[in-house]
């Protein structure tokens, strides 16, 4: 989602969205100050580096507009956007990433013990933020993604170099491994708000599906400077995506390659370069934006502010770089 | 803490305690069973590989005697063990230890990447749990101190190798990367009980801080085939605990020792007889007796069952082979 789609989402939520949104930034950086000299070098760091706060914002948009400004809202925001953190963290562990928005990762920065232990305070620190605002419900919907989440990964690494991985355990893989989190921001919201959980649960869960796809389509096509990682990074991980199981379909050599022969990123080009000659990008964007459709056509009846507000939120997942 | 004295703590406990560590075991194995292949393997070989159990039978005992055979004592228990389970399974990928309670860790067997995740699923798991069984409390109390836990790990990394390391920032360290568990543990078995929860917390506190001082000792003192580690396991990871702190105030050449050149464990053996030498290790061990005897005075006015068998875990926690 671009900078400006979310300023055009929040222009969309009003004045209480805005208001709300700041003080999701304030107690961001209230934590980040709050657990000393360790925490503010490092998960203070990685939490208030910033994003685009997509997370928190859903939590808002779902509770209504225009948003409750309600204690309860800016927490559950919070403790989503701490979710997300401790998962790049930790992913950065993995990956043994060394940029994340264009600023040393806490892996590179501090090695992968502090990292590995940064990521458990901010998991941490998400479930006392929520359990603060006060509802065992919440804590329920946050813990259940946050499960479906460490799930997703662990499917990850198991499908990793696998050839075979087909359409429905990818979709399966995107659902855990980040939908999971959009529907709990959603569902989160709904609760504060009061109304129309499991519609909006299920409207989080489809954008969620479609953010991934296109995160996923500008792993192939990039450019590298609008994404900040190099071309087929997915591919020298050995994770199989949508673009590359549609490509297969239609190109012989794509569908013989074995994964663990793509050992270095010209490698990497060169295979992003014949899967987006066989069409396969615009093929799983196509898919990417029937799912937002899906998601709009799917919205329970809704005040029309809050009804556009959120219409907005999912164009912008698919309009990444567009 | 030997599994005889288990066995004594659970007999004094009565059939009740019996039975609610029973419900625990069929709990966790039901939770292993329940993530698929993949928890089933890792994580399900986690949780069910057993241990002691000790934490669980804390919040059992913490409740009362007899205990009140309740669901929610059942799910706290369960979940202070995965966080426990959680923070093992870490540990172990920081350290990349091989063995762990005789069978290979997590890493070992699975790699780093699906072992982060593994432990990330457990943690998540952990509150799941707690939340299931009801009260917002409970949440506040287990995400404080795995928030606790957290920074412990993290104060650890970054007093690795430090000669400058005193006796307050150790014990500090103590409290936050064991003790707050063992507290939590009590916390919730008291809020469970409905009695006690601030003077069994603070009970819990002690005996944790005395049960890291003796594993401290014991990583010293050895005999290997009972720690189950090679002696000097800390100093070979750079980590300063009481023995050696104690043990430079007598041994000139101790406390001029630079950490980084004990690299092999070898060097570490020769370390730990020469702080054996000093006393340091009786005295250590002293400090932890002092800590228990100092719980036990502490304790509320309970019943006499229930005081004798918080007596018997505490004086547990520093008889392990003793």
């Amino acid at each position: 989602m671009s900078g400006a789609s979310v300023q055009a989402v929040v222009a969309a939520g009003g004045a209480e969205v805005s208001r709300l949104m700041d003080r999701v930034e304030q107690r961001m950086a209230q934590l980040a100050a709050s657990h000393g000299a360790l925490l503010a070098r490092h998960a203070g760091e990685t939490i208030t580096a910033g994003g685009k706060r997509l997370r928190p914002l859903l939590v808002c948009l779902a509770a209504g507009v225009p948003a409750p400004e309600r204690e309860g809202l800016v927490r559950a925001a919070v403790a989503v956007e701490l979710i997300h953190g401790a998962t790049l963290v930790h992913d950065d562990v993995l990956d043994g990433a060394s940029l994340r928005r264009g600023r040393p990762t806490v892996v590179a920065a501090a090695g992968r013990g502090l990292a590995t232990a940064t990521g458990d305070l901010l998991f941490s620190r998400a479930f006392a933020e929520l359990a603060a605002g006060g509802s065992v419900q919440a804590v329920r919907v946050l813990s259940r993604a946050s499960s479906e989440l460490a799930t997703g990964e662990l499917m990850q690494r198991a499908d990793a170099w696998r050839a075979g991985v087909g359409i429905e355990r990818y979709l399966e893989r995107c659902r855990l491994k980040t939908a999971v989190l959009f529907k709990a921001a959603c569902e989160l919201g709904a609760l504060e708000g009061g109304d129309w959980v499991g519609a909006l649960g299920e409207f989080g869960e489809r954008i969620g599906v479609a953010f991934q796809i296109l995160d996923d389509v500008l792993d192939v096509s990039g450019p590298p400077e609008r994404t900040g990682k190099p071309r087929g990074a997915d591919l020298l991980d050995g994770t199989v995506t949508l673009p590359l199981i549609l490509a297969r379909g239609s190109d012989q050599e794509l569908a013989a390659l074995d994964l663990r022969t793509v050992r270095t990123p010209e490698l990497a080009a060169g295979v992003c370069e014949r899967i987006a000659a066989t069409g396969a990008l615009t093929a799983a964007k196509q898919r990417a934006l029937e799912l937002v459709r899906e998601a709009k056509l799917a919205l329970p009846e809704l005040g029309d502010r809050h009804r556009a507000a959120l219409e907005l939120v999912a164009d912008g997942v698919v309009e990444r770089y567009a």
